[in-house]
């Protein structure tokens, strides 16, 4: 994963790209936490893929921000817009330091278990397969969080992230992020693997 | 609030401690979040009282850590949770400056307010006052949650904070945060000031 991609300048909002940058370092947290309970390396990849992304993203806000300041006045009142934007990331690198924890094998700590254990839910990773039950279905018509108590909270296809995703899209989706129960979460990776036949 | 306190060593539970870091950590991010959108000094300066709190258990943390460890083995496992104590403060830095823009007057951009405004529930911060009439009551038989829809997620009296607080703790303590609808929390300010005779 040292491959570094060139970030080219692109006319974007800066307000899309500002609250983009905020769901990914919320969802960054969570995955960072639920790697580090679980030592699970997969949760833990994905953080630091997303971290990649937010490292592009602060770029892309800092060149449209000084586009988009023409006077001292514009200066000003997007300077705070700029860092907003800066501690985001500060955010997300705390977050890819935790799941770096885990990627390097460091060994979790059982009170760090436990301090990230308290939540009543938490975040799985689910790769669907294409034998899964997922497959073509869409987020709305699989009702997952009426079946099995579990929410689709990021998809990701490739380098695409899509955070908190339309409930009209189709999967499969190459992977899938959700927080839920621990049975439910577990129902829902064994579903995208293909290993069930139905949800309920 | 230039005041620094020696921080000394005392022997407390680091699984303690490192609960007490993450639970602020969190309420800290809430609170710099609420105080940035409603560009409330208020909020902000109880930002950056748990900041002050905040540096003060990363030392103790550090402290006990260092003495629990006992061999190599005890280091390497214990290595985890300084890791994780340092995270933690760092996602707390980036809160307090977030307070920051709002304590300097650096100004709040609408873009800014409007990433911080997504969220359907807020922070608020109320001083209870003596003529208050949730003075004396206990925070389970006030049923915010029910009357008003808000949840007392801080109590801090004086340098003292707890998070999460108790459900039979005794009110008036000197602030309370809360979390709820706006006119929720807007009720909850007013009855904290003394302004209503009644919750409902």
């Amino acid at each position: 994963m040292s491959e570094v991609e060139r970030v080219e300048y692109s006319p974007v909002s800066v307000r899309e790209t500002l609250i983009l940058m905020k769901d990914i370092s919320e969802l960054m947290i969570d995955l960072a936490y639920s790697a580090a309970l679980f030592n699970n390396k997969e949760l833990a990849e994905e953080v630091i893929e997303l971290e990649r992304k937010m490292d592009s993203l602060v770029y892309i806000l800092n060149m449209n921000l000084m586009l988009a300041a023409r006077d001292k006045d514009d200066a000003e009142s997007l300077a705070g817009v700029a860092k907003v934007g800066s501690l985001t990331n500060s955010i997300s690198d705390a977050a890819a330091d935790i799941a770096g924890i885990v990627t390097h094998d460091i060994g979790i700590h059982p009170i760090v278990r436990e301090v990230f254990q308290r939540a009543e839910e938490h975040l799985a990773r689910a790769q669907v397969s294409e034998s899964s039950i997922l497959v073509g279905k869409t987020v709305k018509g699989l009702d997952l969080a009426a079946e099995v108590g579990v929410d689709i909270i990021a998809i990701r296809r490739g380098r695409h992230w899509m955070i908190d995703p339309e409930k009209e899209i189709v999967l499969p989706e190459d992977v899938l992020v959700a927080r839920g129960t621990a049975s439910g979460l577990d129902r829902l990776v064994r579903a995208a693997r293909g290993e069930v036949e139905d949800l309920g």
